[in-house]
């Protein structure tokens, strides 16, 4: 998909939802476990039914898939067929891969994730260097997400890391410019590798108080932001803080929509929960002039 | 696989190679991809069967399997049941998946590669932090093995990076203590949470220059060492720099040993290659009186 027809749907729902399927086996209702032979699958689909008119993206996170061998790897290729093929279609899709290797393997990576089971895009790390993605951002209309700045505790381990040194001589005066973090000079490189048309950073809603400059920093291109709902992050501050004249935002949202419920009604109940963002992400939409 | 079950194998063995599993469907005989209904499983028992009792490890490299989909994930599976059954077992086992994500999702990275298909260790890539090697380090016998400094061009963009202004002053006779680079930050944090028993390190042979420093930082972790063979690395120079008293290295070959030939006979030519990797690592190892 391209940058234009992901706009495009964005302003089509009113919606600027990413939907994260991290279809834990464990989690999903015990009736879908009991009745079905794929019940991840089985899962995915009714979710997907139940919520892609609110939804511009879907993000299937690879960890809850390998988890269940070879198996799980299937139910993962049904729901990408079933999404491609959706009447309701098309929306953006995600591999949740977080993927990095060395040129020729992340090429197989790339040809497993665009190739076999046709997504959009995949979630890459960075810290392998340029050749580790540049065969994510070959292929016109597909994309890599860089990891930059990650939702998690652990983002603060090296992502946040900055030199001590500049950091005193800033304090005595000697020193007035701001020393970059590490996320930041990631982030600085991977814009001189990609563009806003194959290129999306990852930038946790749950550190609000860096998304500004990081928006300064990358003014056009989308970014992808995990970290609302159970990890805490704030809708409306991310999207006040980062939203630009095309939106440039897919906000994540998994375990509190696609397990609001374990009773029958669960893809009912999840609806629910992704028609509450819709409207708010409407309402915000529109302070922007998007829709 | 305990460390010291790995010290007396690569004793027993007077080998620690590392046999990578990088099977490239487009790169096997081409009778074995018409012959069989699973030529990468049959290509791989084959390539075992020839070389189990030169090799301290294999390396099974997740992009080539993940690129076939579930076909190739059940070869995966299929490859490591015959590995971990074989009667010139044991050997031990790393999934080269170069995985990282928050504390949940590394949880079922966990478990795709320790509980399904018994692996010993997984490669982790540390740019999310502690919570994404925690789930990796925590069952005794299992380890993370750590991307510090990897082999390909693109360990320069950001592994290496190190700020310039210490370095500026350094010149000037203001500073005198080298500046530490980035994989050396990363190396550090790790000695921190993990152990010799349940951490190694990927250090890529094609750095020989920056080896010997990281032994030293690390003196009694094993480091997983790719590099060697169509990289450029030598065995010679990586071994005299960095082995330690209890070895301390497993030195990874993939297609210099598994694509030696084309032939009906490419296994036993992976064999030959294999030997004289092992005959010259028992010649270093007796230089430290370890065979």
């Amino acid at each position: 998909m391209t940058r234009q027809e992901l706009i495009q749907t964005i302003r089509n729902k009113k919606s600027y939802l990413c939907i994260g399927l991290d279809t834990d086996l464990e989690k999903i209702p015990n009736w879908i476990r009991e009745e079905f032979d794929d019940p991840i699958y089985e899962f995915n689909r009714r979710i997907i039914d139940a919520t892609i008119d609110l939804a511009a993206a879907y993000k299937p996170n690879m960890a809850f898939y390998e988890s269940q061998g070879s198996k799980g790897w299937q139910s993962l290729e049904k729901t990408m067929d079933y999404l491609n093929g959706h009447p309701l279609g098309p929306v953006f899709t995600i591999a949740d891969a977080k993927r990095g290797d060395i040129g020729n393997s992340a090429s197989h990576y790339a040809k497993a994730f665009f190739e076999n089971m046709h997504f959009d895009s995949v979630t890459v790390n960075p810290y392998m260097g340029h050749d580790a993605l540049q065969p994510f951002i070959t292929v016109p209309g597909k994309w890599a997400v860089v990891l930059v700045l990650t939702s998690n505790p652990g983002a603060r381990d090296f992502q946040l890391w900055q030199p001590q040194l500049p950091l005193l001589l800033g304090k005595l005066g000697i020193m007035t410019e701001q020393w970059k973090r590490f996320y930041e000079l990631i982030m600085e490189q991977c814009l001189d590798w990609g563009n806003p048309e194959n290129m999306m950073f990852v930038v946790g809603a749950t550190r609000p108080e860096m998304i500004q400059s990081i928006r300064e920093s990358a003014p056009d291109h989308f970014f992808l932001v995990p970290g609302v709902g159970t990890q805490g992050g704030s809708l409306q501050e991310v999207s006040r803080q980062a939203m630009n004249s095309d939106c440039g935002l897919l906000i994540n949202v998994s375990r509190n929509i696609i397990f609001a419920s374990t009773g029958r009604d669960f893809d009912q109940k999840a609806r629910e929960v992704a028609h509450a963002y819709q409207q708010e992400m409407e309402e915000l939409l529109k302070e922007k002039n998007l829709v």
